[in-house]
């Protein structure tokens, strides 16, 4: 986790405060249903919860004093609880083995951030579709492999992200659920010890379903795959932030990331403006994509469990859902104060001499009878000239001087093919699919 | 692709001539629709499809041959198409560009190799569960960290193994309705010179739902998405196989693979009995792995497209897909023979002296009134002297000479706890969660 | 391998009869230093290598057809020879274990396909240096964050390239050594059945050198970092074709890559003249890139070997050397071929308005004795208007006419610092670091 | 970074102090350089090392303020600076550009980080050699695919280790001369504000080497070289837990991590002693292993430089050394303090009834005449009667009365078959080719 990439909603989730009272109040309902289920006496989860409502801090110093020579956290919580709570804490974590309460907590922990990345989610697809709406027809050139092909609006690609981000929080609810279970089924998941009933008592409180088999841990298949859907939505961060970062270039120009008064884009040249914070989220989505591996490693634990994931889970827990908190929000600022400049954008359209409608030539001249082979050589021969004219030339005047064109079509049917809102007749029907 | 680790049915899917076969019905589709709504006459897809109805044979080196001099695999296609079908063959493609063409295919691919992986998934969860039925009460230890725990069942293990295959199973239909769609929007995905029903026409012909929003292509998280989730299952084969591994090492030998007459297990020593079904699945699981992440790098194309995805799609389409379905046979094959020895079992369950059930006695001492530091203290106590004996000694002798035990608890109730039958008292009800 | 990324003399070095070729080499070396150590008959040595001088045909398939039976590949390989040579044969393989045979094959076939990709690299460093010579001095944008900065040389540029290739080349010649090891000590590396003076022998023939310590395989870290280094040298390629992309946007078009006569850019769209080469090379760069991840995870095989590194080394011993291979020669035609625009490459520089030198201007104002911060406010402001401007106001008019600036610097040391040659004194000094 | 696996002199590396004390120096002498070259004033840098010499503490919040406006952290800094020591910082930064300072100072970040993995690694090596000199003929069963093969001693597996990590030593060695350039080079690396003898000079005062030709950075391929080379690191450390993680299996149980007193193996079983530091190992390993992709990505960069390498640098720089420096520590303690136990070593290797003495029969057959394929037959029908009776039967007496044995050797021939120390006559050679 870096500092100046964490935000503190999300970054306090991973605090060991906030882990220990998670443990607490796993204890604490099994403890009572235990209590319901006659195992242990029921004025012990009453002791435990009289001294949670006193509000009681967490002194993480004293639980890492008895872990150094413990060296099983686990043990050193129920200890220091123990301290506090008095004798009947010793009915605590009856039947249950440390990775009951690991597990489980590392289920609300994902659960939790999950639900803040949802709601960032939810603020982006507000600013794609906001910004969306407002440039649904601003006219912009559509560009496959870095080079100039047929006109697009900025709203069609900022709807096309939307679809995509849509896609992301989808997968991230799938996501979600897999990793919302809970687990207290003992020692090596036969229940030997606790009843299943204490599972499913617990579940409820926090929000879990019960995981249907354990063995002493939650399966990890389940984290594997939520950390490969947060490396999938980086893949769609990094996707957007780089078509930014490409127009912002000084030859393309059509939009720019805010530039807010005092910034300075370099020491040295006092004229830049640099897409800082999209290259700065391309680098963010490299990192939550590195964090998807160990957590696929981490699948092929041995036998009922071996602690191998524990270490990759202390980094990879906090650093992917903070990195990929704090980048969402970015993102999000980024649209939504977005500079985009339709002047630029017609201007660069209008750069080629009307190659961009050389499609629509070659559709007309097949359909008046030409060839396609033969369509296809003639729109090339005169697009060549514009190309190496660097627009100098006009793509429709060379055709209106091409006797094999003239011979196929009329002035007025050629003119008709560069007609710019002809290629925007669908947007309307595409915005319909994508918002609804 | 490794032609030692490909099954036929997979790979046919991945050739040539099965790519080119579903280009023509692509085209030949989106011909008719294009007749249907008066763009093109309706003679075209007629003459497309008599000729289809010839079964002809697709000539790929004469189609390469073309490519040599076009550099372009679709226009390579078409020109070969034409060449054979004739004059009305010109109206093919009308509006479309090359990916419509292209990603669509990768769809159907895609989506066909899923549903023969699908069918993997189904015949190994046929066999976990056979097998798991078969051992649901076989005892057996299980093992955290690698050392003795607690008693499970060797079915209990399957019935893991089943429920972590059935959630890949679910995530695989996810995962392939994902891919599973079709974009013909032409060539930045405007529909400028095609009508959006042909998408849909062509679509519903495939088996697939139009793409809501497309650039020049599918958007590419949802093959990374696609890609992340084999290798999730990669992950859970790989759990699988280095079980199977552990289990037949010489010292615990309590499962093997089939070993046929005939085969040998070492050039050098004749008594090798090796696992290496499963550790063939070891490295496989790694591949399948990689090759999630260029699929995660390819979601960042540049503006409409560009083409950086395509090469990698050369490998991974192929390589991930021929290999899982691969690994996901072989290792149905490993579970359905696998030679399971109880007895083996019985006896390295036996071989710590009872210190599988310390945990019962630590909590029968805290139940009778000991605090739980004692209780731990005590159990540890006598614990170490068994351990210590390498399972010479034997726990429960032990516990009946120690006098705080014999203060807390009867002779009869110390034996109590040493009951295997008592651990598997749950394994009907986790069975139910399980197989329903 | 995708055959359409294959070069044939790296794909030959993979081959079944390769591989063959080299594993009757290592053998018939072996039982030549054991006849002459006295442990087996000289006249064993004598039979292979009589029968290996009749130059005989490999029958892969017949290897096959008894590898079904055995299932190990190395028994079969030897039951065949065999059946060539006859009796004398049962002396091969004495005191050997089968990785013996593999690894050391695998070393000799990893060598080989260095020396092929040192040849490669030579080949690429050629071009670059023939063309960075040539655009010495040919004045280009440089730019940061995709944002016009100071100006270069294109011939600086490559001479970037060619640094850092040569850089990849000392690290290949580094990974190449490590790899290139021999190993014949038998069933655990004890050379219990056979003398280390075999391992020396055989090594020396097959230029290798002996491995200090092998278990059953050669250790994994060497192949880990080969295959590192092979993705480090893809990140390289992969830095180059992305300059060449970015320079052939369509606004840039600073340089493009040769278009052959009769290339197509687009099915659709005649116009277009795509990077595609170099969108190619990116997408290899990301497979090349993958296949180091499982060569590290083969590094932790359990005890003396376990044989899961081999399926995967099936895998990416060709596929890495292959596809490296060819993209190293892609690259270098792509370079050799380059078109390169001087013209366009000024105009670019240009547009700007002469914010280039903002720089010079700002240490020039702090030279004559305004604070540095007063001098970046100074050059910011007037930058500023020329940005927004957008190239049509000039930044050298703006500034004499700042009376701040006239205050500090005459016209004449203001008009010096917009000499662009001022920024290519340290040019030659480069290049002579570069190119020695 | 997680604070539980980081040790203090890696850690304050990368803390703002540090980092901005690298920054100070670098501006200092650059500074003192360029008085000496006449570009501005002497006193300059007099005016830095007088108040350098102060020993201020640096206010890194007081910077963190400027940033907040400046959005630049270089510039943030130089005016903290220029606050502190007055008038004569503004000629600090002279024709230098941010990354000058920001790349040099990594550089010197990772030169010191390395110098500590280096030491690390010493330490290591000094426990391995300690270790196996102590266990040179420690007898003990060496094991491929987990399954007994022929004999090994301990000091021979502590050996390959030995020699794996002095590799690893002699990689870190050549990536830390990788990562060890200065470049102070100014904006886009053409010097053409700054002479190249300030560049010479800073990296003379900071024992780095200039970079031969910088962009506006130091060129990436080096930094993912680096990351790479820790990458192989931590698989070969991961080898070597993984060795001790199943020498400590229950079954296994030949060796085992250190025990203190105090500590506890699990809150509910009191019996168990878990390999938690080797397992922990593992898990670390996979990190490091991940934090070479986004290393790999980031050679990439557009044109002269982009800034997305930065975030990613400022999660792995101190991730992925401080976690190794952890790691090769904890390994060096776990070696240090492992409890081996020679005793169980001998029960193990005589377990297997003798098979491992098969291959020396087989070799002794075929070398008294009878032919390979009969030979393996002979003992594998012998070798298998053993296996199936789990080692309760004796190869050697079966042997003994298999006639076609007896035709062919002696029963003083067979005998001397199954000396075990015939298996290590070798070890000295090979402990002299390791430790020379």
């Amino acid at each position: 986790m870096v500092p100046r990439y964490a935000r503190p909603q999300m970054t306090e989730l991973w605090e060991p405060e906030a882990k220990y009272r998670i443990w607490f109040e796993i204890e604490a309902h099994a403890t009572q249903k235990l209590g319901e289920l006659g195992v242990v006496p029921q004025s012990a989860a009453k002791a435990l919860w009289d001294w949670w409502e006193t509000k009681p801090k967490i002194d993480v110093a004293a639980i890492d004093a008895i872990e150094a020579v413990t060296k099983h956290d686990v043990i050193a919580f129920l200890t220091w609880v123990a301290e506090q709570v008095g004798d009947e804490a010793r009915f605590m974590h009856q039947g249950m083995t440390s990775s009951d309460v690991l597990d489980t907590t590392l289920a609300v922990q994902l659960d939790r951030a999950s639900a803040i990345l949802l709601a960032d989610l939810d603020d982006l697809l507000d600013a794609l579709r906001r910004r969306a709406e407002e440039h649904k027809y601003t006219a912009t050139i559509g560009r496959s492999h870095g080079i100039h092909a047929e006109p697009v609006t900025f709203g069609l690609k900022l709807a096309q992200a939307y679809a995509e981000f849509d896609r992301c929080k989808t997968r991230l609810e799938a996501a979600r659920k897999e990793i919302a279970t809970c687990a207290i089924s003992g020692a090596v998941g036969t229940f030997a010890n606790i009843d299943p009933q204490v599972e499913t008592y617990v579940a409820e409180q926090l929000g879990l379903t019960p995981e249907p088999i354990s063995t002493q841990v939650i399966p990890r298949d389940r984290h594997a795959m939520y950390f490969s859907t947060l490396a999938v939505i980086a893949g769609s961060i990094e996707r957007l932030a780089v078509e930014i970062r490409h127009l912002q270039r000084t030859e393309v120009l059509e939009a720019e990331e805010y530039f807010s008064p005092g910034q300075k884009g370099s020491s040295a040249m006092p004229h830049k403006r640099n897409p800082i914070l999209t290259e700065n989220l391309t680098g963010q989505a490299r990192m939550i994509r590195a964090y998807a591996l160990p957590a696929l490693e981490n699948v092929a634990l041995w036998h009922e469990r071996d602690i191998s994931h524990s270490s990759v889970e202390r980094f990879i827990g906090p650093d992917a859902t903070i990195t990929l908190d704090f980048a969402l929000a970015r993102l999000t600022g980024v649209i939504d104060k977005l500079l985009v400049y339709p002047e630029r954008m017609q201007k660069n359209l209008d750069r080629m001499g009307g190659l961009v409608h050389s499609q629509r030539v070659l559709l007309a001249l097949t359909q008046a009878g030409v060839s396609r082979e033969d369509a296809y050589a003639i729109v090339q021969r005169n697009a060549m000239k514009v190309w190496e004219s660097d627009g100098a030339l006009s793509l429709l005047s060379l055709l209106k001087q091409d006797e094999q064109v003239r011979n196929a079509l009329s002035e007025q049917q050629l003119e008709e093919k560069f007609d710019l809102d002809y290629h925007f007749r669908q947007v309307d029907t595409i915005f319909e699919r994508v918002f609804g």
